[in-house]
Protein backbone atom coordinates (compact mmCIF):
# COMPACT_ATOMS: atom_id res chain seq x y z
CA UNK A 1 0.00 0.00 0.00
CA UNK A 2 1.23 3.72 -0.61
CA UNK A 3 0.46 6.68 1.92
CA UNK A 4 0.18 9.72 1.13
CA UNK A 5 -0.10 12.53 3.82
CA UNK A 6 -0.61 16.23 2.59
CA UNK A 7 -0.53 19.27 5.16
CA UNK A 8 -3.06 21.80 4.76
CA UNK A 9 -1.71 25.11 7.04
CA UNK A 10 -4.93 26.57 6.74
CA UNK A 11 -7.63 24.45 5.80
CA UNK A 12 -10.51 24.25 8.24
CA UNK A 13 -11.26 21.97 11.04
CA UNK A 14 -15.10 22.12 11.04
CA UNK A 15 -17.46 21.53 8.14
CA UNK A 16 -18.76 25.19 8.07
CA UNK A 17 -17.43 25.93 4.86
CA UNK A 18 -19.40 26.11 1.66
CA UNK A 19 -18.61 23.54 -1.10
CA UNK A 20 -18.48 26.69 -3.28
CA UNK A 21 -15.96 28.30 -1.53
CA UNK A 22 -13.16 25.45 -1.02
CA UNK A 23 -10.22 27.89 -2.37
CA UNK A 24 -11.08 30.83 -0.04
CA UNK A 25 -13.32 29.97 2.57
CA UNK A 26 -12.55 26.93 3.46
CA UNK A 27 -8.74 27.29 3.59
CA UNK A 28 -7.71 26.43 0.26
CA UNK A 29 -9.57 23.14 0.85
CA UNK A 30 -9.34 22.76 -3.00
CA UNK A 31 -5.99 22.16 -2.80
CA UNK A 32 -6.28 19.39 -0.42
CA UNK A 33 -9.51 17.80 -2.41
CA UNK A 34 -6.81 17.66 -5.56
CA UNK A 35 -4.53 15.99 -3.90
CA UNK A 36 -7.11 13.37 -2.81
CA UNK A 37 -8.22 12.89 -6.47
CA UNK A 38 -4.66 13.02 -7.66
CA UNK A 39 -4.04 9.81 -4.96
CA UNK A 40 -6.51 7.71 -5.70
CA UNK A 41 -8.78 7.96 -8.83
CA UNK A 42 -7.97 6.70 -11.92
CA UNK A 43 -9.66 6.63 -15.34
CA UNK A 44 -11.67 3.86 -14.85
CA UNK A 45 -12.11 3.03 -10.93
CA UNK A 46 -10.22 4.03 -7.91
CA UNK A 47 -6.49 3.07 -6.67
CA UNK A 48 -7.52 0.43 -4.13
CA UNK A 49 -4.03 0.15 -2.58
CA UNK A 50 -3.45 3.84 -1.62
CA UNK A 51 -4.57 6.32 1.37
CA UNK A 52 -4.64 9.36 1.39
CA UNK A 53 -4.15 11.61 4.82
CA UNK A 54 -5.18 14.81 5.23
CA UNK A 55 -3.80 16.97 7.93
CA UNK A 56 -5.72 20.13 8.70
CA UNK A 57 -4.27 23.03 10.61
CA UNK A 58 -6.74 26.01 10.03
CA UNK A 59 -9.58 27.08 12.38
CA UNK A 60 -10.83 26.57 14.87
CA UNK A 61 -9.73 23.62 16.14
CA UNK A 62 -6.76 21.88 14.68
CA UNK A 63 -5.60 19.63 14.14
CA UNK A 64 -7.33 17.34 12.53
CA UNK A 65 -6.60 14.27 9.84
CA UNK A 66 -8.94 13.44 7.68
CA UNK A 67 -7.91 9.80 6.14
CA UNK A 68 -9.67 8.53 3.13
CA UNK A 69 -8.89 4.85 2.03
CA UNK A 70 -9.01 3.79 -1.18
CA UNK A 71 -9.81 0.18 -0.44
CA UNK A 72 -13.31 1.03 0.73
CA UNK A 73 -14.16 4.81 0.01
CA UNK A 74 -17.32 4.95 -1.80
CA UNK A 75 -19.24 8.10 -3.98
CA UNK A 76 -15.91 9.54 -4.85
CA UNK A 77 -15.55 11.08 -8.40
CA UNK A 78 -12.53 13.24 -9.58
CA UNK A 79 -14.22 16.85 -9.57
CA UNK A 80 -12.78 18.81 -6.46
CA UNK A 81 -16.68 19.19 -4.96
CA UNK A 82 -16.73 15.18 -4.71
CA UNK A 83 -13.84 15.05 -1.60
CA UNK A 84 -15.32 18.15 -0.64
CA UNK A 85 -18.37 16.87 0.31
CA UNK A 86 -16.79 13.86 1.92
CA UNK A 87 -14.25 16.35 3.70
CA UNK A 88 -16.99 18.53 4.75
CA UNK A 89 -18.98 15.45 6.33
CA UNK A 90 -16.13 13.71 8.02
CA UNK A 91 -15.48 17.41 10.22
CA UNK A 92 -19.56 17.58 10.67
CA UNK A 93 -18.71 14.57 12.95
CA UNK A 94 -17.91 14.77 16.88
CA UNK A 95 -13.96 12.94 16.90
CA UNK A 96 -11.29 11.92 19.60
CA UNK A 97 -8.02 11.16 19.26
CA UNK A 98 -8.77 7.28 17.68
CA UNK A 99 -10.28 7.81 13.78
CA UNK A 100 -13.99 7.83 13.40
CA UNK A 101 -15.10 6.55 9.81
CA UNK A 102 -17.59 9.21 8.31
CA UNK A 103 -18.97 7.80 5.78
CA UNK A 104 -16.74 4.86 4.22
CA UNK A 105 -13.54 4.69 3.51
CA UNK A 106 -13.64 8.23 5.31
CA UNK A 107 -12.67 8.68 8.82
CA UNK A 108 -11.31 11.28 10.71
CA UNK A 109 -9.60 11.88 14.21
CA UNK A 110 -7.91 14.76 16.44
CA UNK A 111 -4.43 14.66 15.58
CA UNK A 112 -1.93 15.90 13.45
CA UNK A 113 1.74 15.29 11.83
CA UNK A 114 3.08 14.35 14.85
CA UNK A 115 1.18 11.58 15.12
CA UNK A 116 1.53 10.43 11.37
CA UNK A 117 4.87 10.31 12.09
CA UNK A 118 4.81 7.94 14.34
CA UNK A 119 3.15 5.75 12.17
CA UNK A 120 4.55 5.71 8.92
CA UNK A 121 8.27 6.36 7.79
CA UNK A 122 7.78 8.73 5.29
CA UNK A 123 9.78 10.15 2.05
CA UNK A 124 9.14 13.92 1.33
CA UNK A 125 8.48 15.52 -1.70
CA UNK A 126 10.67 18.60 -1.95
CA UNK A 127 12.82 20.09 -5.19
CA UNK A 128 15.85 19.30 -3.22
CA UNK A 129 15.81 15.80 -2.89
CA UNK A 130 16.57 12.50 -4.66
CA UNK A 131 15.30 12.25 -8.59
CA UNK A 132 12.28 9.34 -8.04
CA UNK A 133 13.60 7.85 -11.15
CA UNK A 134 17.43 7.20 -9.84
CA UNK A 135 16.19 6.69 -6.48
CA UNK A 136 16.23 2.94 -5.47
CA UNK A 137 13.42 1.33 -3.30
CA UNK A 138 10.89 4.17 -2.93
CA UNK A 139 9.36 4.27 0.69
CA UNK A 140 5.53 3.60 0.88
CA UNK A 141 4.60 6.73 2.63
CA UNK A 142 5.04 10.05 1.16
CA UNK A 143 4.96 13.50 2.72
CA UNK A 144 3.94 17.13 0.64
CA UNK A 145 2.53 20.40 1.42
CA UNK A 146 0.18 22.64 0.76
CA UNK A 147 0.81 25.29 -1.69
CA UNK A 148 2.54 26.55 1.20
CA UNK A 149 6.33 25.43 2.29
CA UNK A 150 6.76 23.19 5.58
CA UNK A 151 6.89 25.24 8.53
CA UNK A 152 10.32 25.56 10.12
CA UNK A 153 8.51 23.44 13.55
CA UNK A 154 7.77 21.00 10.43
CA UNK A 155 11.24 21.10 8.86
CA UNK A 156 12.62 20.17 12.06
CA UNK A 157 10.32 16.92 12.95
CA UNK A 158 11.00 15.75 9.04
CA UNK A 159 14.43 16.27 8.61
CA UNK A 160 15.62 13.49 8.72
CA UNK A 161 13.37 11.53 6.17
CA UNK A 162 14.44 11.00 3.24
CA UNK A 163 14.25 13.54 0.61
CA UNK A 164 12.41 13.11 -2.85
CA UNK A 165 11.90 15.38 -6.32
CA UNK A 166 9.90 14.40 -9.16
CA UNK A 167 11.31 16.52 -11.58
CA UNK A 168 13.05 19.71 -12.22
CA UNK A 169 10.29 22.21 -12.08
CA UNK A 170 8.40 22.89 -8.85
CA UNK A 171 4.75 21.73 -9.47
CA UNK A 172 1.73 21.55 -7.49
CA UNK A 173 1.14 19.02 -4.68
CA UNK A 174 -1.47 17.12 -6.65
CA UNK A 175 0.76 17.26 -9.98
CA UNK A 176 3.63 15.80 -7.62
CA UNK A 177 1.47 12.94 -6.46
CA UNK A 178 0.40 11.87 -10.01
CA UNK A 179 4.01 12.03 -10.91
CA UNK A 180 5.53 9.68 -8.41
CA UNK A 181 2.38 7.18 -8.87
CA UNK A 182 3.63 6.87 -12.56
CA UNK A 183 6.64 5.88 -11.49
CA UNK A 184 5.56 3.72 -9.29
CA UNK A 185 3.01 1.91 -11.74
CA UNK A 186 5.96 1.99 -13.60
CA UNK A 187 8.27 0.00 -11.48
CA UNK A 188 5.31 -2.17 -10.72
CA UNK A 189 4.50 -3.32 -13.95
CA UNK A 190 8.03 -3.46 -14.84
CA UNK A 191 7.75 -0.73 -17.16
CA UNK A 192 11.17 1.00 -16.21
CA UNK B 1 5.69 25.77 -27.44
CA UNK B 2 3.85 22.81 -26.52
CA UNK B 3 -0.07 22.54 -27.43
CA UNK B 4 -2.87 20.40 -25.42
CA UNK B 5 -6.22 19.70 -26.98
CA UNK B 6 -8.81 17.80 -25.63
CA UNK B 7 -12.30 16.37 -26.76
CA UNK B 8 -15.13 17.08 -24.58
CA UNK B 9 -17.65 15.19 -26.06
CA UNK B 10 -20.62 16.67 -24.15
CA UNK B 11 -19.39 19.71 -22.89
CA UNK B 12 -21.38 22.51 -23.44
CA UNK B 13 -21.57 25.21 -25.96
CA UNK B 14 -22.73 28.02 -24.47
CA UNK B 15 -22.51 29.78 -21.07
CA UNK B 16 -25.74 28.35 -19.68
CA UNK B 17 -24.25 26.63 -17.23
CA UNK B 18 -23.89 26.60 -13.14
CA UNK B 19 -20.12 26.75 -11.66
CA UNK B 20 -21.83 24.85 -9.10
CA UNK B 21 -22.68 22.06 -11.73
CA UNK B 22 -19.59 21.83 -14.48
CA UNK B 23 -19.96 18.01 -13.34
CA UNK B 24 -23.08 17.49 -14.33
CA UNK B 25 -25.16 20.03 -16.41
CA UNK B 26 -22.34 21.66 -18.19
CA UNK B 27 -21.59 18.37 -19.80
CA UNK B 28 -18.46 16.95 -17.91
CA UNK B 29 -16.85 20.15 -18.28
CA UNK B 30 -14.61 19.80 -14.73
CA UNK B 31 -12.99 16.96 -16.73
CA UNK B 32 -11.82 19.92 -19.01
CA UNK B 33 -11.13 22.27 -16.26
CA UNK B 34 -8.63 19.95 -14.84
CA UNK B 35 -7.08 19.66 -18.17
CA UNK B 36 -6.32 23.23 -18.29
CA UNK B 37 -4.81 23.23 -15.11
CA UNK B 38 -2.91 20.47 -15.73
CA UNK B 39 -1.25 22.14 -18.78
CA UNK B 40 -0.99 25.58 -17.29
CA UNK B 41 -0.41 25.50 -13.89
CA UNK B 42 3.06 25.71 -11.58
CA UNK B 43 3.44 25.55 -7.83
CA UNK B 44 4.40 29.36 -8.08
CA UNK B 45 2.90 30.75 -11.96
CA UNK B 46 2.04 29.56 -15.26
CA UNK B 47 3.43 27.72 -18.00
CA UNK B 48 3.49 30.76 -20.34
CA UNK B 49 5.03 28.11 -23.12
CA UNK B 50 1.98 25.99 -23.57
CA UNK B 51 -1.29 26.37 -25.05
CA UNK B 52 -4.67 24.23 -23.84
CA UNK B 53 -7.73 24.09 -26.85
CA UNK B 54 -10.97 22.19 -25.47
CA UNK B 55 -13.24 20.79 -28.46
CA UNK B 56 -16.53 21.23 -27.04
CA UNK B 57 -19.40 18.71 -28.86
CA UNK B 58 -22.34 19.37 -26.30
CA UNK B 59 -25.66 21.24 -27.12
CA UNK B 60 -26.62 23.56 -28.11
CA UNK B 61 -24.32 24.60 -30.77
CA UNK B 62 -21.41 22.53 -31.61
CA UNK B 63 -18.23 22.50 -32.48
CA UNK B 64 -16.72 24.76 -30.71
CA UNK B 65 -12.74 25.56 -29.81
CA UNK B 66 -11.95 27.66 -26.43
CA UNK B 67 -8.35 27.89 -26.63
CA UNK B 68 -6.55 28.56 -23.15
CA UNK B 69 -2.76 30.80 -24.44
CA UNK B 70 -0.47 30.07 -21.29
CA UNK B 71 1.58 33.17 -23.12
CA UNK B 72 -1.12 36.02 -22.41
CA UNK B 73 -3.70 34.00 -19.98
CA UNK B 74 -4.66 35.79 -16.81
CA UNK B 75 -7.15 35.21 -13.23
CA UNK B 76 -6.03 31.18 -13.93
CA UNK B 77 -5.90 30.31 -10.48
CA UNK B 78 -5.72 25.93 -10.20
CA UNK B 79 -9.28 25.39 -8.96
CA UNK B 80 -11.58 23.75 -11.03
CA UNK B 81 -13.95 26.79 -10.95
CA UNK B 82 -11.46 29.55 -12.36
CA UNK B 83 -11.11 28.06 -15.53
CA UNK B 84 -14.95 27.21 -16.06
CA UNK B 85 -15.65 30.87 -15.27
CA UNK B 86 -13.23 31.53 -17.98
CA UNK B 87 -14.64 29.38 -20.15
CA UNK B 88 -18.38 29.99 -19.50
CA UNK B 89 -17.39 33.76 -19.91
CA UNK B 90 -15.74 32.72 -23.67
CA UNK B 91 -19.43 30.94 -24.34
CA UNK B 92 -21.07 33.51 -23.58
CA UNK B 93 -19.94 35.79 -26.53
CA UNK B 94 -21.02 35.75 -30.17
CA UNK B 95 -17.74 33.77 -32.19
CA UNK B 96 -17.21 32.88 -35.58
CA UNK B 97 -14.96 30.81 -37.37
CA UNK B 98 -11.75 32.85 -36.33
CA UNK B 99 -10.76 33.11 -32.69
CA UNK B 100 -12.03 36.27 -31.12
CA UNK B 101 -10.41 36.84 -27.22
CA UNK B 102 -13.39 36.56 -24.71
CA UNK B 103 -10.63 37.34 -21.79
CA UNK B 104 -6.82 38.07 -21.57
CA UNK B 105 -5.51 34.82 -23.58
CA UNK B 106 -8.82 33.23 -23.27
CA UNK B 107 -10.44 32.76 -27.17
CA UNK B 108 -13.46 31.32 -28.92
CA UNK B 109 -14.03 29.65 -32.09
CA UNK B 110 -16.95 28.02 -34.06
CA UNK B 111 -15.18 25.09 -35.28
CA UNK B 112 -13.89 21.88 -34.08
CA UNK B 113 -11.45 19.04 -34.43
CA UNK B 114 -10.89 18.67 -37.62
CA UNK B 115 -9.84 22.28 -38.10
CA UNK B 116 -7.20 21.82 -34.90
CA UNK B 117 -6.27 18.76 -37.20
CA UNK B 118 -5.23 20.89 -39.98
CA UNK B 119 -3.33 23.24 -37.88
CA UNK B 120 -1.13 21.31 -35.48
CA UNK B 121 0.36 17.50 -36.16
CA UNK B 122 -0.29 16.00 -33.18
CA UNK B 123 0.34 13.14 -30.95
CA UNK B 124 -2.43 11.13 -29.51
CA UNK B 125 -2.41 10.22 -26.11
CA UNK B 126 -3.71 6.65 -25.99
CA UNK B 127 -2.51 3.27 -24.13
CA UNK B 128 -1.90 1.16 -26.83
CA UNK B 129 0.89 3.97 -27.89
CA UNK B 130 4.48 4.28 -27.83
CA UNK B 131 5.99 4.61 -24.20
CA UNK B 132 7.03 8.47 -23.63
CA UNK B 133 9.75 7.81 -22.03
CA UNK B 134 11.14 5.23 -24.70
CA UNK B 135 10.11 7.70 -27.45
CA UNK B 136 12.75 9.62 -30.06
CA UNK B 137 11.44 13.46 -30.27
CA UNK B 138 8.33 14.13 -29.45
CA UNK B 139 5.80 16.16 -30.99
CA UNK B 140 4.73 19.84 -29.85
CA UNK B 141 1.10 18.92 -29.98
CA UNK B 142 -1.16 16.25 -27.94
CA UNK B 143 -4.40 15.24 -28.66
CA UNK B 144 -6.35 14.07 -25.62
CA UNK B 145 -10.06 12.45 -25.07
CA UNK B 146 -11.91 13.37 -22.06
CA UNK B 147 -14.24 10.95 -19.89
CA UNK B 148 -15.16 8.85 -23.36
CA UNK B 149 -13.05 7.15 -25.97
CA UNK B 150 -12.62 8.57 -29.15
CA UNK B 151 -15.54 7.91 -31.39
CA UNK B 152 -14.93 5.73 -34.48
CA UNK B 153 -15.46 8.93 -36.74
CA UNK B 154 -12.71 10.71 -34.53
CA UNK B 155 -10.36 7.49 -34.43
CA UNK B 156 -10.38 7.45 -38.67
CA UNK B 157 -9.15 11.27 -38.97
CA UNK B 158 -7.04 10.63 -35.86
CA UNK B 159 -5.50 7.18 -36.97
CA UNK B 160 -2.47 8.17 -39.02
CA UNK B 161 -1.22 10.66 -36.07
CA UNK B 162 1.71 9.22 -33.78
CA UNK B 163 0.26 7.27 -30.32
CA UNK B 164 1.91 7.80 -27.06
CA UNK B 165 1.48 6.44 -23.85
CA UNK B 166 2.19 7.51 -20.48
CA UNK B 167 2.49 4.56 -18.69
CA UNK B 168 0.43 1.22 -17.65
CA UNK B 169 -2.13 2.28 -16.05
CA UNK B 170 -4.64 4.17 -17.54
CA UNK B 171 -5.34 7.67 -16.50
CA UNK B 172 -7.52 10.53 -16.68
CA UNK B 173 -6.56 12.66 -19.22
CA UNK B 174 -5.54 15.53 -16.69
CA UNK B 175 -3.18 12.91 -15.27
CA UNK B 176 -2.17 12.09 -18.20
CA UNK B 177 -1.12 15.62 -19.63
CA UNK B 178 0.69 16.19 -15.88
CA UNK B 179 2.93 12.97 -17.01
CA UNK B 180 3.75 14.11 -20.02
CA UNK B 181 4.52 17.23 -18.93
CA UNK B 182 7.18 15.74 -16.62
CA UNK B 183 9.22 13.91 -18.95
CA UNK B 184 8.96 17.45 -21.24
CA UNK B 185 10.06 19.67 -18.76
CA UNK B 186 13.02 16.45 -17.56
CA UNK B 187 14.13 16.66 -21.41
CA UNK B 188 14.05 20.47 -21.43
CA UNK B 189 16.73 20.14 -18.46
CA UNK B 190 18.70 17.62 -19.27
CA UNK B 191 17.16 15.34 -16.78
CA UNK B 192 16.84 11.99 -18.15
Amino acid sequence: MTVFAIVGHLARTDGAFSLNDCAGGAGRMDVLCRCVNASLTLSHGLRRDVECSLVLLGQPVPPKTVRFSGSTVRSLNPDERSPAALIKKALSIPCGSEFREASPGVSVRKSGLLRLLQEHTFGVLDKQGTDIRKAGQLPDAFLLSDHLDFTPDEEAIIADCPHYSVGPVVLHADHAITVLLNEIDRRNAGWT
